[in-house]
């Protein structure tokens, strides 16, 4: 398999975001890394939706594992008839792209071009889960390609030796944001918030942004505000799990937060990705809950006396106004009119 | 040892808080409580001055401290004669209200009166451990009664089922606060943010809170703007480290941001405590910056790769026009003329 990836971080190699090989699915387990690298291995595709609802990936990463998961789903059935075969993909389709309601319509982009791969390979009788396999790496290839893209803008947007505050880990567009700025040799500093309860932005960007030899500083989710004071942040940039075409965006708890501070300080906010075209408005998009548990203990220990609530919205909703600017593939768009990205063909990629 | 608070969490009572007694100084490790129940005994007063810097005790714990680190300093040097004994007092006094930079000025009021409590005794030919131990439990008394009038004035602005937030572990007006609900019947929930990097808002506001029987929710630092909009809430307070008489609050990291949010939402913030004669101006305050080490782990466990940096102001700077109003034991004042408070007689308590 080509790798295009060479000189992104370990987590960033396709065969750590989530792989399918005889009869498995391996998932490098970003809960833990790079405390510990270790991989979560599925035997079922059932077991790929609940790593996915656990949050052994995250970011781009689920999508991956969905497709991968669709290939063993299609492994699973082999030896069915087409008719049940094609039952039985239906129904893992809907497993995986539900397994994080959020993010459900990407998803869902996901398992219906797997599913599309398996009816052609069914049809000229070739084997469907590495049909599916291979669509799932085409899918990862396409979104490299069209987040280099969205990198260029973005890096565009950076002065010289700039202070770039994160949030959470955005995957791809980190990678290759850092990756244009190194062929630009374009100096950055990154002032990386920790992003409880998970700590990604610790754990997941810093790491990949040292790994990649850059000037990384992790601050505390609670330090946002006063970093931005102190240490003079330019631009606050932060991926997104949906763009709504209203203009607001979905994204890891604690953005909207950040986009708050940001515009009082006077920082622009830039979100990056994709709109999200089955979203027209915000009211179509369901926050996920997640056990409230786990803000209550950090890295497995438990902070609370019994009898303490937690709670745990995992994405919140930054309004329009707070973002500066939606960085795409095909240019930099007010949260206004984003609308007029779909004018133009667009290059999918789930 | 007359006790006042029964009904506070164990945390908050008189011999855990910090204690002395046969030549040793006992503190209640607050940063390891709840989870666990531990100790930190010390033999010396430079290890009481360590174990403030090491942040063993926080919010009023340190004052208490260090008078018992006085008391202990007396016992070190008992069998001196009392010019040496005077000396070696100073130079305690001098170690123990520099432990901690932010708090120096008020540190710096314990140990005088402690001074002034040995320089009596010693005149009337008492035992000066006992004396600056009695005059360390007085002065907590005197704090207690002053915190219970900021109670009463802080609590007249809960509105009839309220939902709180907080910030970190304001030791006293907390406990004194909900001990006023109690009174007035006064039904209010808490959401809690955690306060990283040690969890104080967790592991002792929660637990103090919960303790006292109030509906009590922790949320990670990254989710305070979202909370106040999807749980309503009605008022942000925090007690503060310092209150400058130009209205300027310094408290621990992460209280600035939550203002910041608080006023983008319409929700007022109201800090509690006793303004700082010693600081007319913000430009006298140091703002202490700990290990960054801290911001790197969470409970112990290292997050991110080597060679991340990490930054770790322990407190931020909120300017007047965040706060709406400074809660003293004589009324609530507003940040633009805190000096009034002065124009009355002052019930010192340090």
């Amino acid at each position: 398999m080509e790798r295009k990836d060479e000189g992104l971080a370990f987590m960033l190699r396709y065969e750590n975001v989530a792989w399918y090989e005889d009869g498995r699915v391996r998932i490098l387990d970003r809960r833990v890394y790079p405390t510990k690298v270790e991989f979560v291995t599925c035997s079922s595709h059932e077991e790929v939706a609940q790593a996915i609802k656990d949050m052994v990936t995250q970011s781009a990463g689920p999508y991956t594992a969905a497709g991968m998961g669709m290939a063993l789903a299609a492994y699973e059935c082999r030896n069915m008839n087409k008719e049940d075969m094609w039952e039985y993909l239906k129904k893992a389709a809907h497993t995986l792209s539900n397994a994080r309601p959020t993010t459900a319509n990407r998803m869902k982009r996901v398992t219906d071009g797997c599913l599309k791969a398996a009816q052609q390979a069914m049809e000229e009788g070739r084997k469907v889960d590495e049909a599916i396999f291979k669509r799932t790496i085409d899918s990862l290839n396409r979104r490299y390609a069209t987040m280099e893209k969205v990198a260029e803008f973005l890096v565009d947007l950076f002065p010289d030796g700039a202070c770039i505050m994160t949030q959470c880990f955005g995957e791809t567009i980190v990678g290759m944001a850092l990756r244009v700025c190194q062929k630009r040799k374009k100096i950055i500093k990154l002032f990386v918030p920790e992003t409880r309860p998970y700590f990604q932005g610790a754990r997941l960007t810093a790491s990949v942004a040292q790994d990649m030899g850059f000037d990384t500083t992790v601050i505390t989710d609670n330090m946002a505000a006063y970093t931005m004071v102190t240490k003079k942040i330019d631009l606050f940039t932060s991926a997104a799990d949906a763009i709504c075409l209203d203009g607001h965006v979905v994204n890891k708890v604690g953005t909207y937060q950040i986009a708050i501070v940001a515009k009082y300080h006077g920082v622009p906010y830039f979100v990056t990705g994709i709109p999200d075209r089955e979203y027209e408005s915000i009211s179509q998009v369901t926050i996920e809950e997640r056990d409230p548990k786990l803000v209550l203990e950090a890295r497995g220990i438990k902070n609370t006396m019994e009898g303490v609530k937690g709670y745990y919205p995992s994405f919140d909703i930054t309004p329009p106004h707070l973002v500066s600017g939606v960085v795409t593939d095909k240019g930099i768009f007010t949260p206004y009119n984003i609308n007029k990205y779909f004018d133009t063909e667009v290059n999918e990629f789930y």
